[in-house]
């Protein structure tokens, strides 16, 4: 399966497959990028592995997860540019608004286009630059969880 | 293993009996409490099953064990008062330093004796209280990590 934007795909490059090779305790939380789209990245995850001492989803699967959303949508962006990048959060606060009963859905939508190219000019000027994202968890009902984040994208070494 | 404080025994409480009996993600983490002792509660984990594509510690396990170290040092403080109570995390904030390459070391230390006090007595007076935490990730160096958050306190139903 390749990601997908506005029905382009990211040639080549396969975020589950990245995933499962790499950050192997995604693999123990059930994580999956199911889209990359106009909408931005949406990542899901079972309850079962990642439930709590309450029945509901454990605060630490939901930081993990919205972490991962930001983060693939900001690889997938430098990509679909023609940028490759070692990509890592630098600070993510998440508020946590109402339990999850059920399979956890990520969100992290596409940030203004503004801000899109000016990550991806400075990126190109100086080999470093930082995204600010937001994300959330959706429930049928709410936002269960809220979560926004600041991202760094550095050019590899060699 | 019982877990203590300052020499003494939170009677009929282990702590990672009841995260392998309810947090199973806890396991695959591989997260373990160390110490709840004067300087406040210490979890550990190995890097192995948390790494990244960095080979580094994958930042969603580092949010996890730094909002576990939280919860069970506001959970010990309630039992070691005598208290029972549901306890979660209202939202956290993670701030990415420096990269973790071995073993993983949270520390929360207690907070203010007179903010423990302040918690308690609204706990008890209002069956629901506020208790805002630091805790950090220790290397060798340096806090790779800082985390700050607000955990409430519930009396359980019935």
């Amino acid at each position: 399966m390749s990601s997908r934007k506005q029905g382009r795909v990211v040639a080549g490059h396969d975020v589950n497959a990245y995933l499962a090779r790499h950050v192997p305790i995604t693999q123990a939380m059930g994580i999956r990028l199911r889209s990359f789209a106009a909408d931005g990245v949406t990542m899901t995850a079972p309850l079962k592995p990642n439930i709590n001492d309450k029945g509901i989803a454990f605060g630490g699967t939901l930081a993990s997860i919205l972490s991962l959303c930001g983060w693939a949508l900001t690889d997938l962006v430098l990509r679909e540019a023609g940028e490759v990048a070692d990509v890592f959060i630098a600070a993510g606060t998440t508020e946590y608004r109402a339990p999850v009963t059920g399979r956890i859905i990520a969100r992290c939508p596409l940030p203004p286009p503004e801000d899109l190219a000016a990550f991806l000019s400075a990126y190109r000027l100086r080999g470093r630059a930082r995204l600010r994202l937001e994300a959330f968890i959706e429930t049928r009902d709410a936002r269960a969880a809220l979560f926004h984040a600041t991202y760094v994208a550095r050019r590899p070494a060699k």
